[in-house]
């Protein structure tokens, strides 16, 4: 397919990769910012622009992939006698977002994270596909389905739930990390000592469900070793009532 | 090295497991619960005992893991005219907790999370040491090195703080990956569609540190986002809490 591709950010520059690696052709990058649409456009053999109004209307796909609070920006300025189908990648918003800006219009979400220093496999991430009407989602899940062996149809209200679920699992996840890292830095310890529990513990729940592998002294009842790690928190109340509520969640459990 | 092993549960079957690998001899495996020492035992051709007064007096180490409130119990009930180092497998007890029962004595804290399901690669797993004297700390360092190579000292409220970090990055991140597919389950998604996510983000910090890795919404300020993700979590205030704190932390970061 000839798509064209709005934005330069990680998911621009992975799912372009991607695409050019299917066998796609990304005929066009664009980004306000000239010399973004230029560095990525080179590797991907497209031609790179920073104004919309220099889209070319005969592309199979117009693919925005740009930060969710301008979708609606780069939609409404894309020529309006292009053919093809306008699509965003965004977990948290609407599809409903593009129906004013495009008659055929969908969404194409991969459930990862990205960024600019790991590359990623795409064929093992899952892609969330929803369209305005069939002809489009036929069209949107032929083109996720030449990258990834994982492709759903998903509502805006499920990916809505996927996100929020991916930010607890992934970006919070992320800021307990942080918060390790916090507190042995705090007693001359380096984060490494804990590296390979943080794999571990990942690893377990590719095969298992978390609530069946839930280890620690809060799903234990082990009173006495919280209240010693409630003491090493004392005078960081933030962390103690982290500690607190969350012990006691999974103590319900 | 001769090591009496009292315990039967994940701690003492891997590292009973590792330390016969490493070519020393496991003479006795003590359970209050005969057919728990005697399945432990048998693997590591050992005697089977589940009456303290059985230990024998020559060994050149007594290796603790049990519950951490039992320890203390088990220390105090070991034959007092025994030779060699008494040491605990625990994250959060003090090394003075074996002092009132024992001349040498120490700690050996794998930094790790055991589970039956799944086999552990010793080698990589950190161990803390810490010892009652130099005798005692070379006896317990030079056991530890002969299972992992990354093997430390560290002192009781270096180990409790080591302990605490854990808590958060290993036990409250599986309960964050809890959380996520409980909302996935709501809206009828499979918890199989986060897992690359979950375990992209933990491999990103094995070469990372995680703020510089940190993303999502709240490291972006996308104020509007989080706003969508809160509207669909109205009605659980407990998980809006959690998702609100959290937030607030990585913000301000």
């Amino acid at each position: 397919m000839n798509i064209v591709l709005l934005g330069s950010g990680n998911v621009a520059t992975h799912l372009g990769q991607a695409l050019v690696d299917a066998g796609h052709r990304i005929v066009q990058v664009y980004s306000r910012t000239e010399h973004h649409a230029a560095s990525l456009a080179k590797p991907l053999e497209a031609q790179a622009i920073s104004e919309l109004s220099a889209v070319q209307t005969d592309a199979d796909v117009y693919l925005i992939a740009v930060k969710d609070e301008a979708i609606g920006a780069v939609a409404a300025e894309l020529p309006q006698n292009r053919r093809g189908v306008t699509v965003h990648t965004a977990g948290s918003v609407d599809i409903g977002s593009l129906s004013p800006y495009a008659g055929r219009f969908g969404v194409l979400y991969p459930v990862q994270t990205f960024s600019k220093v790991k590359p990623v496999d795409f064929s093992v991430i899952p892609i969330a596909v929803e369209a305005s009407d069939e002809h489009a989602y036929a069209i949107l899940k032929g083109l996720a389905d030449s990258i990834s062996a994982r492709v759903f149809p998903c509502n805006s209200k499920q990916r809505l739930s996927l996100h929020v679920a991916a930010v607890f699992a992934c970006n919070f996840t992320n800021h307990l990390y942080a918060i390790g890292a916090d507190i042995l830095r705090g007693h001359e310890l380096d984060f490494d000592l804990i590296r390979p529990l943080i794999l571990e513990t990942a690893e377990k729940v590719m095969v298992h469900l978390p609530h069946e592998v839930q280890t620690g002294p809060a799903v234990r009842g082990d009173i006495r070793t919280m209240q010693r790690h409630l003491e090493l928190l004392k005078g960081q109340s933030e962390l103690s009532d982290l500690y607190q509520s969350l012990s006691k969640q999974i103590g319900r459990k």
